[in-house]
This record gives C-alpha cells, sequence and structure tokens, in this order.
C-alpha cells in the first residue's frame, strides 16, 4: 500500500566524536522516506526546500522510488538548517544553529495523486502542520502514525493535544514520553498518553531498545548492541520509517504485525547510525536488511517451555 | 543438582522515596539463596553472622529449605551492617552505613556434606574470598558463577582478576563492565572481559533489561516495564539466585538454556523490587513465578518469518 510522509528535509551540520561534516542533506522526512523505502512500495513525500537545495540530493530520492511531487520547491528562499553537536556518551546533544527558513510558512500541499495513500508518517513538524495534512486527506487513510519532540510540547501543547487525538500510533521517546504524560515510569506514561487519543505508543529508549504498547498489550524490542554509534542523528526517523513501511509493505495493523514492524524499525535505525547522517541508509541491500533483521531475531528470540 | 551459595548474610536499612525500614534482614546470599530456592533441589549457604543474627530470620531461610550447615554464627560479633538511601530515581543511591563486623575475617569453611555441589554462586564479597571457596571445592564444580562490584575494581583489582580468571560466568551491571573493561560500548566492553577468563558474561541494565554474551552469540531480555519500583535493594543478587537456580535445577549450561535462565533471573527480580527488602521473595508461589515468568516472554517473543 502506498504510504504519504511529511516532515522536513533539510540541510544538517554535524559534529560528532568521530569527526564533523559540512552541510548534508537531512530532515526528518530524508530519513523516513530513504528508510521506508526499502520496504514499502510507493512512497510519497510531502515537503519543502528551498532554492539552494541540490538537484541532485532530490534525484537521490527519486533514485529510491520516493515520489517527490508534494515536494515545494520554493526557489528564492533557502532550505531548513540546523546544527549540532554530540557529546562523548552520544545520548546528548546541543543545537548549535537552528534557521527555520522556508519552514516557517509551511503549507503541507497534498498532490491529488497522494489522495489515496492508506498510510500516512507525520515526521516531526509543528503540530498544526501535521494535523493540517491530516484535515486534506479526502479519504481517511487506514494507519496515521505521528513524531513529535519536547520543543513542540514546551511551545504549542495544545495544538499538540489536539494533533495527538487525531493519530492512530504516536512515536516518540522516553523522556518525551516522560514530559507529555508527567509521568516517570513509562507504564504510567503509556496509558496516559494513550487515553489521548493512539490506540497505539511506541517509546523508543536509544541504546535500551524500543516498547510498543496498546490498551492490553506490551512488547519490548532491543536495540543490537553495538561497538560503534558513529552518528545517530536521525535514528528516531530511520525507525519510524522502518516502522511505518513494513506496516504499509504488509497492510497489516495488528499488534502482532506492529511488534514485527518495530523490529523493521530498529534494524533500520541500527544501518543509521554507522555512518554520518543519510550515508550509510542510501546504500542497503533486501539481504543485508534481511540479515540484520535476522541479528535482532536472534538476539532476543528463546525456545522455552513452561 | 546442588547449589552452593556464598555472600553476605546481614543487616540492611533502607530508605527508598516510599518510605523507610529499621535494621530488616538482607545481604547478597539471602537474596540469591531465597530466589533460588524456589528452582533449584538444595540449596546450600556458606556465610558469617554474629550473634545478634535472629535466630527466627535463619529458620526462615532453613523453612525455604536453605542449607544453613554452612552458615556460622560468631556469638560476640555483630553481623553486617548495610544502610543506603534511594534517590528519587531509583536509580543510583547514597551508602550512609557500612559496618564490615564479621566479614572482616570471614574464613568461608565449606562443609563436607556441600562438597557434592555441581553449582556455585559467588555472591559479592572480597574477591579473596570467593577464590577460597573455589579453592576449597575438593571436586571442581560442573559451573561456578560470580558476582561483583566496583568497590573491588577500586580496592582489590589484582585479586578480583585473580578469581575472575577462575569463573564460569561473571554477572555485574552495565557501570562495572565499562569500569572493568575501560571500554564504553557494551560489546567491547564484553569482548575483553571474556578475555579475562570467564566463558560467559551477564551485563544488567537495571531496568533496561541484561545481556547475556558467550564469545559467539548475544541474547537480551528485557525488564518488565513496572508501574512502580518500590526497592531495587537485592534485586541483583534475586536475579543471579533466579539465574542459577534454574540452571541448577534444569542441569544444562548450553546458551541457550543460559537465556532462559537469564529470564527466570529476571523475572526474579521483578518480584523483589515490589516490596521492601526481602519481603516479596520470602512469599511466593510457583504459579506466580510462572505466570511471571510467560509475561516476560508475551513482553519479547515474536513471529517472524523472514
Amino acid at each position: 500500500m502506498s504510504l504519504l510522509v511529511i516532515g522536513s528535509v533539510a540541510f544538517d551540520a554535524i559534529e560528532t566524536p568521530f569527526g564533523k561534516t559540512d552541510k548534508i542533506i537531512g530532515g526528518a522526512a530524508t530519513y523516513i522516506t530513504l528508510s521506508s523505502s526499502y520496504l514499502a512500495d510507493q512512497v510519497q513525500l510531502v515537503a519543502v526546500v528551498g532554492g539552494d537545495f541540490p538537484k541532485e540530493d532530490i534525484a537521490l530520492l527519486q533514485s529510491h522510488g520516493i515520489d517527490t511531487q508534494g515536494l515545494q520547491i520554493k526557489e528564492n528562499e533557502k532550505s531548513f538548517f540546523w546544527s549540532g553537536k554530540y557529546h562523548n556518551d552520544m545520548n546528548s546533544r546541543d543545537t548549535l544553529v537552528t534557521e527555520l527558513n522556508v519552514l516557517e510558512h509551511f503549507d503541507p500541499i497534498i498532490p491529488a495523486s497522494y489522495q489515496n495513500s492508506s498510510y500516512v508518517m507525520l515526521g516531526n513538524l509543528s503540530p498544526d502542520v501535521q494535523r493540517t495534512v491530516i484535515e486534506r486527506m479526502e479519504i481517511k487513510p487506514k494507519l496515521i502514525a505521528m513524531d513529535t519532540m519536547n520543543f513542540w510540547m514546551d511551545i504549542a501543547k495544545d495544538a499538540l493535544d489536539k494533533t495527538i487525538a487525531m493519530v492512530d500510533v504516536l512515536i516518540i521517546n522516553d523522556e518525551e514520553a516522560r514530559q507529555l504524560s508527567g509521568e516517570y515510569a513509562l507504564v504510567k506514561a503509556a496509558q496516559k498518553i494513550m487515553a489521548m487519543g493512539p490506540q497505539f505508543l511506541i517509546i523508543k529508549k536509544g541504546e535500551h531498545g524500543a516498547l510498543l504498547f496498546d490498551a492490553d498489550s506490551v512488547y519490548f524490542c532491543p536495540a543490537l548492541p553495538l561497538e560503534e554509534v558513529f552518528d545517530p542523528t536521525g535514528a528516531g526517523d530511520t525507525f519510524a520509517g522502518g516502522f511505518i513501511g513494513y506496516l504499509a509493505s504488509t497492510d497489516d495493523i495488528s499488534f502482532d504485525n506492529m511488534k514485527r514492524a518495530v523490529i523493521y524499525g530498529s534494524a533500520m535505525a541500527s544501518f543509521c547510525v554507522e555512518k554520518f547522517g543519510t550515508e550509510r541508509l542510501v546504500n542497503l541491500s533486501d539481504s543485508e536488511i534481511h540479515a540484520r533483521v535476522q541479528q535482532f531475531i536472534d538476539l532476543s528470540q528463546v525456545q522455552i517451555k513452561l
């Protein structure tokens, strides 16, 4: 089934203990669409860039089968730019620069050919823009998943609450779940957040894996213990892309299939962190993905009789 | 098969955000033997207490089928005492009081009837005392597992290295693994630590689960997402007791069976934290344990075809 993805397509400049980059291609929707393109048949991008965005990077997305009809190019404006520096433990980072540029007045226009999309992934963006996308879908999608971050909890809580109430799956990290719910224990946080609307909740815990909740069940997917995390930028978006891409490709939104989707999301994210930016993500084979998913299965599966 | 356990049997005074206790029964060997008593047939305790240690607490251990022939009682001395206060996040604690008392000159005497033990669990103690136990076993046990802590890495590294080189399984937490190896990434830490001697390594990550390594494989067992952690004291020892108790009861030291043992250890530990001290651990039923192990399986197991 087809998958509509909205989010930022942007420039990043990244510094980690392993080195630093100049302006490279980044943004939530870049990672989400690249990741999901390995799984879903049709990936449709809604985003905005400036005239400074390289045509070859758009061509790169297209070469992954990503439909860029919904990518607006504002020739006289500049692309969104983010720059950040990771601390030595790679678990925290400082934002050095945020230039909204084209994102400041982003009006998400959905091409007519996208209106058939059954799956929608709302990458991290202003919750008002995310909600506009939902409202502009003429046919209700089968599943809407959403990412957000603490920034919107701080400055746009009411708008965020409205959007969260309209989605089926919310994907956030542990600190965001704690902030959003006011609960420290993640089980309690999950209950409160699902009461806000989403039927499913994914709480990402970085190197500690991810939890999937619905009203009755919880599933835990480990992260692969890695020798080296080279650059965590985009790992969360890549997870979301793998997750929703797997759901779109299998067209099954049961809890059991969501568990499998979390494994695919985790596997895709584990590739992302191996190199700077999208470097690893643009160059994956199906057999590599297959082998990585098998590693996740080997890591956590047990034969046990009670 | 029979299981020999050495470690402290002691008094603890605990303060958590939920309240505080007077002196209650504690110590690594108390938690290990109680936990393993639900699984292993014969649990044999080697420890030392002072004349101040209540006879009813010894009777309590005996009522769980724990053999206390190896429990020395120094009538004119005082039992080991530890007092600690947990911070609000329950992940860190301050030690308020440590009185070694009888532990200062502990000579671990192994009763003749314990010499047949196939499984040995060395609870956290001076590495010299731990090694003495190994040297005093007349027949080489089938499996020796060992816990330790950063304190011994700080003050007795050479003695610790000697003991680690003699054991089959080392069970430590993530911070200890990092300190012991000088490596931040746990995969690298594991490789270095196994090169020190142990064929198997378990790295406990508290609320984030536990990793089991051998030279070729890694298994990840999640922790149960809990609504409330009431008191973490003894959770690591309870894990070790469940782990080694399951191995002793099944008498199978394959990697696959160790994976199951890690689930049993995690299940036992998840009970421990529900109440103060040993309160929950002294009062468990087989059906409760069975149901909890099932919860761990439900939490992490997936049907997936590649």
